[in-house]
């Protein structure tokens, strides 16, 4: 049985779960499966390669009828990789970390749904003014970027009596029906999912860095600028990723003046070891609900698994107050 | 209606919600009032001020028949208060923030609910192997001391996995009835609840300290070691408090090192303004579910106000599921 919110019914889906537009991870076949299961599957645009966005487009538009998006990096964008996006004709249009109005009018022109993520509740009623359709309310657990700020749980319906009516999906730390359930709780009308579709068949993510978050726990996690320095990424202020704890990261974690000065042989070292899967130097972007993940199923029996486990729980939420769940059926 | 848990059977709740110990906040009054209303309600023992506790113990004694408990903080504890507390005859005792092994034996053999607090899913482990009857899995977005660490909704699945069946109840970010039936959705068998009591009638916190948590959003808030530094409190790694920030915060936070080179006169300063109720020095304790505290009710009202909203939320749970939850009653 499908679940209904404001999110299954603008798009169609089965399962109120969006998969995160992971840079290099969410490409076209991931995005396909996600929304082929009946969720809505987002490509990361990432830093705006056009090549890969054309490519990973392309995949998705041809391996699914139902709805599918992209997602960008906001401060990283730029007019010409919003229109090529828009050229694919994508349902929905994510924006992320930054100032999303630039864009708004065309996304809006294009007929496209306009996700905005945001990390405070601040942020989230200037998301609403920007005319956002839906408002991902993003915690601090999240794998990858965001902000070393506020936690899902007290956010997300901080984020709801803020911007109400505008719908608000919850964000961070989501891996399984559990955290679903209790997102629809908090007021959210689904959640998006990331970390936890990193780790599935179709991700493009390396087949090591997925292992690697089946044995981790959200401990072995920490927000960090370390992996963007030694990339070369200037990411604004306040922006962090959340990334498995690894030898490399010990080692330059608070000490990222030292790793600038080294930048020409560690940025070397970290594109070979981004290639060659060496993981004790390469990054794994994880959110704190890497303890959920305990296999890389095919995306949509994730998807499917996500739903049922929720399902299950919002059936059997009335047996707390001691009705019988199944005679009120 | 009541809600049914593991917790509300153990003790005869109402509601499967248990009022945190917090130290100067969490007096008899605020106790015997939880526990009144159908809440378990406990006695902050905070640094073990033995007069202290014997009144507040005798006040909750007096005011409610029903069930009550008392938390200490586990690396200040001693044997004796301790045993002073056990004297009392709570139905709970409470441990958190250190080893708890030490004073087990004595709690169990007075036939006390053993309640152990954790910050991580290795001491979710260590708690359950301790004997702990409810372990609190509190995430770093809660008021007061607690960690650096995990986020709450997130750490709560993960720990119900590590420690079943020994029973979970959620602390962190919970001040409604949307947090309180998400933290039932994890899996959780209850929730602890602090800054939300903090702005009660029955609290012993001072009343413009409510005020401000009334006009606070949880990004307001910070975790840091300022105010122990300045109070002379050498609490061990990893604990932090999660405070509003004000004046004195902002000029100390980072500089700790200098504060305690100036403490001689930032000590008395500090405890003039805390006796004054100058809240732009003196520390307001806050977790991040501060943006939901809109008012300064009996506990007994707020605590009927969270059930409520927690009944209606699971009573309407499946609505989303495309049922009639009307018809479906």
């Amino acid at each position: 049985m499908p679940i209904r919110t404001a999110l299954t019914r603008a798009f169609g889906l089965e399962y109120p779960v969006v998969s995160a537009p992971m840079a290099q991870v969410s490409g076209g076949r991931l995005a396909a499966a996600v929304s082929g299961a009946g969720g809505l599957g987002l490509v990361g645009g990432g830093y705006g390669d056009p090549d890969w966005l054309r490519t990973e487009l392309a995949v998705v538009r041809s391996e699914t009828e139902r709805p599918w998006g992209v997602g960008l990096i906001t401060w990283h964008a730029t007019r010409e990789t919003v229109e090529l996006a828009l050229s694919y004709e994508p349902s929905a249009f994510m924006l992320s970390f930054g100032d999303p109005r630039p864009y708004v009018p065309a996304i809006k022109e294009a007929g496209c749904a306009l996700i905005l993520q945001v990390q405070s509740v601040e942020d989230a009623r200037a998301a609403a003014e920007a005319g956002a359709d839906f408002i991902v309310a993003q915690g601090t657990e999240a794998g990858g970027h965001g902000a070393d700020a506020r936690s899902t749980l007290p956010l997300v319906p901080a984020a709801v009596d803020a911007v109400s009516p505008t719908p608000v999906l919850a964000a961070g730390g989501i891996a399984d029906g559990r955290g679903l359930a209790a997102a629809l709780m908090l007021g959210a009308e689904g959640a998006l999912v990331g970390t936890r579709f990193y780790a599935s068949a179709e991700s493009s993510g390396h087949e090591r860095a997925k292992e690697r978050l089946v044995g981790a726990s959200g401990g072995d996690t920490r927000r960090t600028r370390v992996f963007d320095v030694v990339r070369g990424q200037g990411w604004p202020e306040p922006y962090t990723g959340r990334a498995l704890v690894n030898p490399f990261l010990e080692r330059w974690d608070g000490r990222e003046d030292d790793l600038i000065a080294a930048l020409d042989d560690e940025a070397r070292a970290f594109r070979e070891a981004s290639a060659s899967g060496d993981f004790d130097t390469a990054m794994v972007w994880s959110g704190e609900g890497t303890d959920l993940i305990r296999d890389v199923p095919a995306a949509a029996a994730l998807l499917r698994r996500m739903g049922e486990e929720a399902e299950d729980r919002l059936r059997s939420a009335r047996g707390f107050l001691g009705e019988d769940s199944e005679k009120a059926r």
